[in-house]
């Protein structure tokens, strides 16, 4: 009899995990069984604002794999499975499924759940017309009404989904206004002054943003919504998406007494063994070590999920991996504009208890003579008095944002400012000045770093 | 009295060290002088290639700083003042200048001449219509040549120089042929296995490439070339442009008694100081320490001329900088072709005497379904055993080549490619797949590195 494992989420940690497991584990050694409650597994959460847009026409090529691809190689997986129920003391999950609900055994069971949106108690929510951006159906959805004559839209929240859904519509010819209820948009991953430069450049661009205003209610007309916000403070709207962000989907393992971190998150070890026997969990439902902070941290992005599902897979096919914790690392774009951080914001750094100080370089993306140059601006932040670095934080034209790269695998190994103003990068004129921006950031930061104070 | 600075040579080293010193030291405690032969002070050597085509369509832009900007700060540039002679024990530099010949003391020196290019003795060199891309002097011919109804240019070399010219003529419409000995294209920094993937995109491009073929002899008609190679071999050619590498400008150190390295630089410590008394040396003629090899290493690149040159112009200062060597990061392209490489090949692997593995990837730039994506390849080297990072090298479209960067990063402080293979890099479909390249060329030569060898 082969030991069984299911696995409760069928994307990107889900499937990353029944792969590798399988890969290390036959079929008569292992038999996998994926519980997917939705349409699709393994699919781009993240290319869905580019279908949205257009620019990735094919529907199909939202979808990494299909359940075919799965059980050619005996993952059993099964979408429109809803897990309902997880008994850990006997090993055994419920689901329900088109056939009805089921109880089925596990030697093993992966929590890989994912997150879902936050949904503050707004008015009007039910309307037609109202939106959020999460499944590839929504993305459908989005797809057809904001092509089908739809001429404003209103995307309620600044985080990356919030703006990348604003740059579809954008892109679609909509009037589209972002509407936040912080100072800046990306309040959450990007300091207030990185955030209030995106702002500006959204602008620049036609994006309309309102900041410092909460969306309280929609406004509707025949079930159909006509405006965000109520009363005297409405703004227009054919369709509002709400992109409020979103949180570990961790009701199912609270409910089983699979134990929860600080930052809401399933709590895992560095192999993805949460503390109850038997149980792993990966993905955004699950924590990670922030490897700057060394705080365990609930992120949810597709990266990490595939590298901790990867790492549950091994170990679960009889492997020894280690999971090496995260710098959230990040990126998106508005058009031709480029955000991306990594570590840790001046605020995070601050919440870690460091003693920090951060410095900010606007320079360009290639030598400034260059025809195809444009603006950057690269901020870091960086320990006071060793010069460590903590984070950065890049914006600008081509060829900005994955510069973030260059200083997560700088935040990696541990490095300094100091060492990082002198790390040989590389340039020409159509990619740099002579020196790199980020040299000469973590050259400003270090010496920031280390002055004297008055 | 103020002590006396001379630097023989005002180009990228030079005048960082110049500036730098004077930062730290004003002229009442340090005089500056610099000799540099040429017309220009401070150029960007790497822009050239682009004014020649245009890309670039002021000249001034490649002017970094005037002899007047130096001025302003009390630094004595001159120009057309060429060091003829060095007195290490008497503290003296001779040279000759439009005014005549003339000796002055020196309290220190810094000796940055930079490279010269490497002439072999090729019949008919001296035709008109052949050219080398050195200084902007020859830039600014280059392009006046380019441009006035030459049709058919041959450039003698295939190294980024070679490359860069190539281009230049292509985009300008000319028929353009690269004519090198070696098997392949970029032999000097480069394996041949990704020299020739480069190599077979140049002929896509429609430039043509000749390798294997020694260039001996230039065939002239009235004294103007009309091909490169004689009788039988001979390509037609209205501009024959020679670039056949450099080598570090050491004669008058050599004559002066400074000790050059086994690479063929001039010998200094990490501070910049030669082994001779007061006697400094920075840039493309000075040896550098290769951090991975641990060698010594003589480079001609500007970024690591313009960081060596600011090391010693802070210790000349009085301040206490410490050059912390490189890595070789270099990149270059051919029109949207990106060619970029750090750290060691396998070659110099091998010749480091590393134990060493090699694996590539063949990716994209983006995720595969964007529709920018365009595909890019990546080698990696590492140690046999314990995956140490050694070098790798990057090519192909748009994006790709300023990941180098991540990779020298890692490289910078020690990395395993199996902890570059989990580094949390940044993820969005327009710049990357969810595993970016690197990493999977990480990971795939972590397992190279430790499979057990049948």
């Amino acid at each position: 009899m082969p030991e069984r494992l299911v696995v409760v989420g069928g994307d990107a940690a889900g499937m990353s995990a029944a792969s590798q497991a399988r890969r290390r584990r036959k079929p008569d050694e292992l038999e996998i069984i994926v519980l997917e409650r939705g349409n699709y597994v393994s699919y781009s959460a993240c290319g869905e604002p580019y279908y949205v847009s257009g620019d990735v026409e094919d529907f199909e090529d939202l979808k990494v794999r299909t359940p075919e691809q799965f059980w050619k190689v005996s993952i059993d997986a099964r979408l429109h499975h809803e897990a309902t129920g997880i008994d850990t003391d006997k090993g055994k999950v419920t689901f329900r499924s088109p056939a009805g609900e089921e109880t089925i055994g596990y030697d093993h069971l992966l929590y890989a759940t994912g997150s879902e949106s936050l949904r503050p108690p707004i008015e009007g929510v039910g309307l037609e017309g109202v939106y959020e951006l999460r499944t590839l159906d929504d993305a459908k959805t989005l797809r057809t009404v904001a092509t089908g004559g739809a001429r404003k839209a209103v995307v309620v929240g600044g985080g990356y989904i919030g703006l990348e859904v604003a740059e579809a519509f954008h892109t679609l010819g909509l009037e589209t206004t972002i509407v936040t209820m912080m100072p800046t948009v990306l309040e959450r991953t990007f300091d207030p002054d990185m955030g209030a430069r995106v702002g500006d450049r959204l602008r620049e661009m036609g994006i309309e943003l309102i900041t410092e205003h909460k969306v309280e209610c929609l406004e509707g007309r025949h079930g159909k919504v006509v405006g965000a916000g109520c009363f005297d403070q409405s703004i227009q709207a054919d369709i509002v998406v709400l992109a409020l962000g979103s949180r570990p989907a961790t009701r199912l393992a609270a409910d089983a007494g699979i134990p929860l971190g600080a930052s809401g998150g399933v709590t895992v070890d560095d192999h993805q063994r949460t503390p109850i026997d038997r149980v792993w969990s990966a993905g955004d439902c699950a924590d990670a070590l922030h490897r700057i902070s060394g705080l365990p941290i609930n992120v949810h992005l597709g990266t990490v999920a595939n590298k901790a599902g990867r790492v549950a897979g091994i170990n679960l096919g009889g492997g020894d991996a280690t999971f090496p914790g995260i710098l959230g690392t990040a990126i998106t774009k508005v058009h031709d504009f480029e955000i991306a951080r990594t570590g840790l914001t001046e605020f995070e750094a601050e919440s870690a208890g460091f003693e920090y100080v951060a410095a900010e370089v606007g320079s360009s993306t290639a030598a400034h003579y260059w025809p195809g140059s444009s603006p950057m601006r690269v901020k870091m932040v960086a320990e006071r008095g060793t010069t460590k670095l903590l984070g950065a934080q890049i914006i600008g034209g081509p060829g900005a944002g994955k510069r973030i790269d260059t200083v997560a695998s700088a935040l990696w190994s541990g490095m300094t400012a100091s060492d990082l103003a002198m790390v040989d990068l590389a340039y020409s004129p159509p990619f740099s000045g002579v020196w790199d921006p980020v040299n000469i950031a973590a050259r400003k930061v270090a010496a920031a770093a280390t002055a004297v104070s008055g």
